[in-house]
């Protein structure tokens, strides 16, 4: 599973240049917008082997590969490349960045056209359908009419589910992992407070740190080792900290005495050198207001042609396992083609970035049948 | 269960005077020391029927009755009264604040009397091996040799299993609820990312802000809101909240949208109205070094004439149950009367303030066979 894919690039896509501006769910219009992706492997002559690859909270386009010069490779290389689970020498494999980050496409920190300075608080609220809107706009450019499959995790598995209710007859396939039909009042709770963590840093200034010295990095530290706790199992943090301290004893001040303190600290320093605040606050909002229940995944009686492979993770308390579920016993309802995995692990909810090998067994095995059916 | 004791009064007891300090685990000394309690009952002849009750992190010595012109009782009113759990008819009830915090009882917010100013941060690191030890001064002020029982929840129940350790001989009976031998990393994260909101806020001034027109308000507002978070469960949000919307729709801005999003403001803001922002340091602190596991909570070979009622409630994951579990295994080894009780509730955490009658059903079974035995 190490062999890497070999070196890759970051492409970007333009378009809605006025007056063909995205018209966003809020009824604001964004435009031009920019997507960053990576593609790897080669498309079929008859465009049919193609994967859409979706990024959760903090991820990129850079899924797999190795950037020039660069040591570590993308997020899911474990999973993306020559023989492993999303096989390269079989399908062209894409991964779209999401509008509203920071890594590329276009957010709160773009240049705003219309003022020439970055758009800040001024951009709009975005959706996890408006982000879906925009990728297709990527899939169409690439010239792709239906997607094999469309695969993520966490909120990149919001995006899967958003492409079938978006788009269905533009997807085979898709594989939802760790992820939910809507957010439980304690996931909109975690993610409040971690807004609140950032709006709290008067370097925050309501949005309007790009230009200043000081950003709100404090802030953001803060919302990331909230999140950092919940990606985790309390099993996986007892492993893979216990009670162990940094030194010998106690301090006996307010310095990291454990080990998960520095962890945490640490986490959170590092986030913040390659994640926007504004950027944190549109998406983990945007994945506050998406909410596929109540018949929203799959509208209408006509049977739909796609087929689900749902999975989630026994020590996932961030996105359980009953949320999953509920995606599956939706879709049993209306006759679609459902398998359902409940992969043992402890990792909690990073299981989906970490518990490879399973995931990898369970993805081959489906698109493969996907392919022949 | 409505009928309260009357009305109450908070009392102080002081001592410590240089050169008794109180010597603390740090090595640090501390004095003179306050130690703000409430009595309810009457102690009898033999001062044996004494029940000490210990509160959690943002607790205080007003646990039952009301004080003059309040409208709300104390926090643990419920369990506390003529003929309720802790029966003022029989028993006299004492509830203690500790030491570190800021509700009457010597903290960092106290005047250091070696400079006249608030302690900040010069107020020593204190554990809870501290805290008991002080409040064993208050408990030999009132005359009491030994307790009838000690009874606690979350740092409550740390604070009663301490007593054992500190002072086997000073109590007849323990009832720890909701609470743990140790914390777990899990723990320990939950409270080091409540501390590093509090640090992160400007306002903090390295705990030097008492004499400041701003206080650290909004990192502390953001700390209580995690707390919040982990004091409810999954499903207990889900009960009260679901994704229920302040207004009819969403408002596609940074405003609270969701109903728990509103609460968990609210219960920011109004926590900084009553806490310190260093206490809260403090008390974090002292509940993460925290630890009787290893043979700490009863040592030595010879027994101990000493009972436990352990109180763990099913959806706290918080302090989950086999943290509970793990207390009356370290029992039964030592050959110690431990009863276990698994209370079924939705409330998390929370559950120990409010599953009450449930609460007082078992501790007054319990109390009354330990007058017995």
């Amino acid at each position: 599973m190490t062999k890497h894919i070999g070196i890759v690039k970051t492409e970007y896509f333009t378009f809605g240049e006025h007056p063909h501006e995205l018209k966003l769910e809020s009824g604001a219009a964004l435009g031009p917008i920019t997507l960053a992706y990576e593609t790897y492997g080669q498309l079929d002559e008859e465009k049919s082997n193609a994967i859409l690859v979706l990024h959760a909270l903090s991820g990129d386009a850079h899924a797999a590969g190795l950037h020039d010069g660069a040591k570590e490779p993308g997020w899911w290389d474990d999973l993306i490349g020559p023989g492993k689970g999303l096989d390269t020498n079989k399908y062209f494999v894409i991964c779209s960045n999401v509008i509203g980050g920071c890594r590329g496409s276009t957010g709160p920190s773009s240049i705003n056209p219309k003022t020439g300075q970055p758009y800040g608080l001024n951009f709009p609220i975005i959706t996890i359908a408006d982000i879906v809107k925009a990728q297709k706009h990527l899939i169409d450019y690439l010239g792709i009419k239906k997607l094999l499959s469309v695969v993520g995790g966490s909120m990149g598995g919001m995006q899967a589910l958003q492409w079938v209710a978006s788009f269905p007859q533009a997807v085979r396939s898709v594989i939802p992992i760790a992820t939910s039909l809507k957010h439980s009042p304690q996931q909109i709770a975690f993610d409040e407070v971690g807004r609140q963590a950032v709006m709290a840093d008067p370097a925050w200034c309501e949005g309007n740190y790009y230009d200043k010295k000081e950003k709100p990095i404090k802030g953001l530290a803060v919302a990331r080792m909230i999140g950092h706790i919940t990606y985790m199992s309390d099993k996986s943090m007892e492993e893979k900290f216990s009670r162990r301290l940094k030194e010998k004893n106690y301090s006996f001040k307010f310095s990291a005495d454990f080990e998960v303190e520095g962890y945490l600290r640490y986490r959170g320093d590092t986030f913040v050198k390659r994640f926007d605040a504004n950027s944190y606050l549109y998406i983990t909002k945007a994945m506050d207001y998406f909410d596929l229940s109540a018949n929203k995944l799959i509208h209408g009686d006509k049977r739909l042609d796609v087929r689900f492979l749902v999975i989630a993770f026994k020590s996932d308390w961030l996105y359980p396992a009953y949320q999953s579920q509920e995606i599956v016993r939706h879709l049993k309802i209306k006759g679609i083609d459902a398998t359902y995995c409940e992969v043992k692990s402890t990792y909690g909810h990073d299981a989906f970035l970490l518990e490879v090998e399973e995931e990898a067994h369970l993805i081959k095995h489906f698109l493969h049948k996907t392919l022949k059916g």
